[in-house]
């Protein structure tokens, strides 16, 4: 039992006011757990392009003043009623996709996107509908059920899983999105073992993919990126080849170069960029007759993607993935575990490492061609 | 050993001269089968929409004058160097998907599409180059490896399979296309069993997918058809419920309200119209998490499907189908004894019947809504 258990806490927290503005630091007041709710001392968070989206005010379904954040790792502060999984003193990973073991989606067997806290989430607030959060008198909403840019917020009990407390929280910060998204996209598909393999974009989501791709033992591991940098990073990974389309000759397509040079098609192909032109060449580079092609980023609000019906009749398949399709308290500790044993990369996507104080500067990093992710530190202000 | 073999053998045919006109009878002179060919006496056929799409003009790939049909049932009357998989008097089903069981496609274990006869049935000749078709004075191109619309024709072996003769041909040629295409599409896929099914699109396809959801045992099969009189035909071939979207309320999407009806989205959707717009609402009418929708209707050309990628991202595949996925030499003479076994339904598609001097009038009554499959009785002229 911590001696802060029960009582406000007031710390600092990067709040984001309102779209299209830097966030500010800013003190917050954390209202302790309720029934179901675990309050977490926040001592790193990557930041991911999906916060940056919602900062940018594109994310029509974003709400402000809000505390954004979804990539982190801490240790448990103090539980409220009825939390069984999590006890005070945990190294955990706060989870914006939930498990509740208990929904139709985690019974399925079927998928990863349980609708336990679905509702709220979106509205930013807990389950009981309201906020933990308040800075300036007013309320702060939530971010994704996560809301890690704070030196302390609350969770749903279904929205967090203790890890492996050997693994550094200033790395495996990074498992809450980006490389456990990639890295169950691929490695959870059957089949991957001897095929070909085809990555667009290698950025953090990219790389994981690749690394995943290797990890599997895929034959033919081509990454494709216009960024000419990118191919030393890819080769990192695990890609055997590398390819900038920017260098095809005027007017090829990166999809009919790609079809010729793999004798039809890649036989698993990924976009890990969110553009929805990247998405189609992706498909249409996937191999006739049997390629599969997953969407994994993120498009921009109102973006379509199109192609031919004859793609998908002539026996390709188009499907997506949300954090990889991966059961984050049932299988997270996992791959922590994997982590530990030198079998999937961590360290290596950290580039920039930024104090909290530095938070704008570390969106601003992002920018940069070279940034694959940047790690801050909550406990420097 | 027939009296015709290695002898040209004139005969009558549909010919299709130029696109936009209706097929008008010829004499043809139909040369004998070279190695690794097989003649067949076609006695029935049926009338497709790809028949109809190809003599409208409106696919690019269409090559005049040709004879088209490739829904056909036979006997073998002679057969080339090397042919052994069929011999003279065996019934048989011509193929436009290939079996070659050689080619990378039939080794894969994961299509239908093979490849080794591909290219120059695309060019509406046999694998040598050439056609075995003459009709005053010209050469006739083949069609889909078929040409059923002649009482004679010459296919590739890889391209022709022997059924049970118990089967009534002016039944069974129909499993040379629609009802085999629709048919493998749902029972092919995995988990349709107890699931809820969705069909959008009641002519021949869309009523082989019912009959196969049914047969399957899947737990509530939804058919979808602007057309009210579809409703009985839903309800025999297996439908539990039958949806009018023309009879929503205005401005509610189809696939909203099935997502309504079915808490979540259907479990597995099928595309039967060849409309784009349709296809998307299949699509997007499957459930969250794990619905499978599949593209089997063939949409016009220059058409494309689109939807926002975060349909895929939330867990839903699009996939589409060919032949049903089936391997014509390996898999259609099951087929064939699921039909004799009472299993699957095929005189019920039978609508209307024609003799082959009233073929033109047969590309007509498809247009017609009660019309379900035309089969045309090749001996009648």
């Amino acid at each position: 039992m911590s001696d802060t258990a029960g009582k406000v806490i007031t710390c600092t927290a990067a709040v984001a006011w309102e779209p299209g503005k830097p966030v500010t630091l800013e003190t917050v007041e954390v209202a302790p757990p309720k029934a179901h709710e675990v309050r977490i001392k926040i001592l790193y968070t990557g930041i991911c392009h999906t916060d940056a989206y919602t900062l940018s005010g594109q994310d029509a379904e974003g709400l402000f003043p809000c505390i954004l954040g979804h990539e982190g790792g801490g240790i448990v502060e103090s539980i409220g009623e009825g939390v069984t999984d999590v006890k005070v003193g945990d190294h955990v990973i706060p989870l914006y996709t939930a498990e509740c073991k208990e929904c139709v989606y985690c019974k399925s067997g079927k998928s990863n996107l349980c609708i336990k806290v679905r509702a709220t989430q979106g509205k930013g607030v807990m389950p009981d509908g309201t906020s933990r959060f308040k800075s300036k008198g007013q309320d702060i909403y939530h971010f994704m059920g996560c809301s890690t840019f704070s030196q302390y917020t609350v969770v749903a009990d279904v929205s967090v899983v203790a890890v492996n407390p050997k693994a550094p929280l200033e790395k495996v910060c990074l498992l809450g999105c980006g490389i456990t998204t990639a890295w169950g996209a691929v490695t959870k598909l059957p089949g991957v073992e001897g095929s070909t393999v085809g990555v667009f974009g290698c950025g953090c989501i990219g790389l994981g993919v690749l690394n995943g791709a290797k990890f599997k033992k895929a034959a033919r591991i081509i990454a494709i990126d216009t960024n000419p940098n990118k191919k030393a990073w890819a080769e990192k990974f695990g890609a055997t080849e590398f390819i900038n389309p920017t260098e095809l000759p005027q007017g090829k397509k990166i999809q009919d170069h790609l079809v010729e040079i793999t004798d039809g098609g890649l036989d698993f192909t990924f976009d890990c960029t969110g553009n929805v032109h990247v998405m189609r060449s992706a498909l249409e580079a996937s191999h006739r007759g049997w390629g599969v092609s997953t969407v994994i980023g993120v498009a921009a609000a109102g973006q379509e993607i199109s192609t031919r019906p004859f793609q998908l009749v002539t026996g390709r398949t188009w499907r997506g993935t949300a954090f990889g399709g991966i059961k984050g308290r049932t299988e997270l500790p996992g791959l922590v575990d994997e982590y530990l044993a030198g079998k999937m990369k961590v360290d290596e996507y950290v580039t920039h490492s930024r104090d909290l104080k530095e938070i704008a500067e570390g969106f601003d990093d992002m920018h940069h061609g070279d940034c694959i992710r940047c790690v801050v530190d909550m406990s420097k202000v």
